[in-house]
């Protein structure tokens, strides 16, 4: 079967200049992928070089463009014939199975929100990303900023929803869900990752208990599960220490004529050790709990980066991820209300 | 002016056969600092070797250990002649002006908060410590753990504490205070940040604004703001990604026989970003917000780094932080109670 992306060609820091010729290159790779390139033609156009639009290749026609720093809300009332709206009407219309946009976070969050709307029993839909662990596989985590408050009952979709995620792309069947808390006695935490605990236990989803930030990179856990403001910090503190560790190396080898001499020997390795860290590997990050794909690329990506987030888009119909958090969440067991009110 | 401080001898990982040794070097280093160890004599007076006991040097008798996993409520209430809380007890005094352990955290909290009790206007102590960033600096960052929900008022009372330690340590009487968020802009973030950001605007501290997870390490603001539970998971978090970018260069470069030479020429470099990446240089959390000084070591602190816990307490009494917090809580302004209700 073919899969179509539809391709918000105008998102990101370099717009269609990155989005357009990565999308002609990934499709080149892969006869099974139909796209539809979303923008002002006049913007894309040029762009197709010697491609010429068909059934595996349509382009459709968006005169707005959301800014990278829109009011979410203000995108959603006033950007009707955006690119990124009109992407998601695509899913919503099944003209295509998924939308790939590199633009506006919150955005592309309440736009995809209020077009697709949520899976039965999922209150607020998540991003989901994958970090690099130790173990050399990868750890899924999220929120990473979608919710900043979020309820115990909202953690415990969260882990539902990243469980079926690795189970979908990973192809294993029981993923390890641990809950992000700052110590992994079942004492420790506020109120509401307690209560979380408690419904992960009863979920039926391989839940190991509590995590700490360090074992997000030691891979004790397949998914790590948090409320978007955690997510937030974590991700970008991380970034911030890799970046932080790689000037530092930078600058250490600079340091004197010897030493330049050893960075040249050790290029390799720095290379090897760079390109495992590289985030540009596993671009894409995952709308989680909406009815439909929607894939959203980091906004400094380059050609090699959205293509990777293309992938994910393409991996993600194929293996079915929205139809198995649908079935997982209506297998769940029924919370009686008494409970959860007392708790929360 | 000599200034005592008490050591709980019992605490961390090694226990006396660490906190003795560094204890009795960093005195022989400094004329101007007295000790008291604290902890059963047949555990302290064996590793004593040459040294007598004197004026300067003294023993304390304690019949109790606080165990490294004790639940704070059963330290408190169960071992009232621990070392950690004997330590305290002469902070309390007035026999020390400082105390340092390696043991339990969440005990040397409690303990030191029945004990000492917390400062006029700060609702609840804060841990707070220094990490490294780009600038070639430190960012200060608190709280840590000790407090998993935060109201706007404590999060406005941890910039003051935060500020007063830089301004006291670092000389700088107008730190950057910055309030860790998921973005920049105003309307980021929950509900508690966003009075909390109003808060610190009114407070006086030169506040500079939101900033995001990679921020601490890009050396944005001097002082970071967070609850516990942020601050917990991001520092954990940042020491997990450290420790994988190590692993990382050591299995790239075990890679060949080449690449073994490789490391061998670029040793000095290695060590030299290993060394400013150390924590060991800057152990010796604060517990700040409380009327007396107390470093909390990392339980795993050898000689080296646990002296480093021993200077910074000598620093804080030195540099008058507990006195510098006092004064900047009392000249905060008024909150008029209303929209504090109001908003709270």
């Amino acid at each position: 079967m073919t899969i179509t992306v539809a391709v918000d060609c105008m998102g990101g820091d370099h717009g269609p200049a990155v989005t357009v010729p990565a999308a002609l290159e990934f499709q080149r790779e892969r006869a099974d992928v139909g796209l539809i390139l979303v923008g002002p033609g006049g913007a894309i156009a040029p762009l197709l070089r010697a491609e010429t639009p068909g059934p595996r290749l349509r382009l459709r026609e968006a005169t707005q463009v959301v800014g990278m720093d829109e009011p979410p809300a203000q995108a959603l009332r006033m950007k009707k014939d955006s690119s990124m709206r009109v992407a998601v009407n695509l899913v919503k219309a099944g003209e295509a199975q998924a939308c790939v946009s590199a633009g506006n976070t919150g955005a592309l969050m309440a736009i995809s929100r209020f077009v697709l709307k949520t899976l039965p029993g999922i209150d607020r839909p998540a991003i989901a990303t994958v970090l690099p662990n130790m173990r050399g596989g990868y750890t899924t985590m999220l929120d990473l900023g979608a919710n900043v408050d979020c309820t115990p009952e909202q953690l415990m979709q969260f882990g539902v929803m990243g469980a079926m995620l690795v189970a979908a792309l990973e192809h294993d069947e029981r993923p390890r869900v641990g809950l992000l808390n700052i110590g992994v006695e079942d004492i420790k935490g506020n109120d509401t990752v307690k209560r979380a605990a408690e419904l992960l236990k009863d979920s039926g989803l391989n839940y190991i208990g509590n995590v700490e930030g360090d074992d997000i990179y030691k891979g004790t856990a397949d998914v790590v599960v948090c409320d978007g403001f955690v997510g937030n910090a974590v991700l970008k503190a991380s970034e911030g220490v890799a970046q932080m560790v790689g000037a530092t190396l930078k600058e250490e080898f600079a340091r004197s004529a010897l030493r330049r001499v050893a960075a040249l020997v050790s290029l390799p390795v720095l290379r090897a050790v760079k390109d495992r860290m590289d985030h540009r590997r596993y671009n894409g990050a995952s709308l989680l709990g909406l009815r439909g794909v929607v894939i959203k690329s980091h906004g400094s990506a380059d050609e090699y980066a959205f293509a990777q987030a293309l992938r994910r888009a393409v991996e993600e119909v194929r293996n079915e991820v929205v139809e198995r958090i649908t079935r997982r969440m209506a297998a769940l067991p029924q919370a009686p209300s008494l409970p959860r009110f007392a708790a929360t």
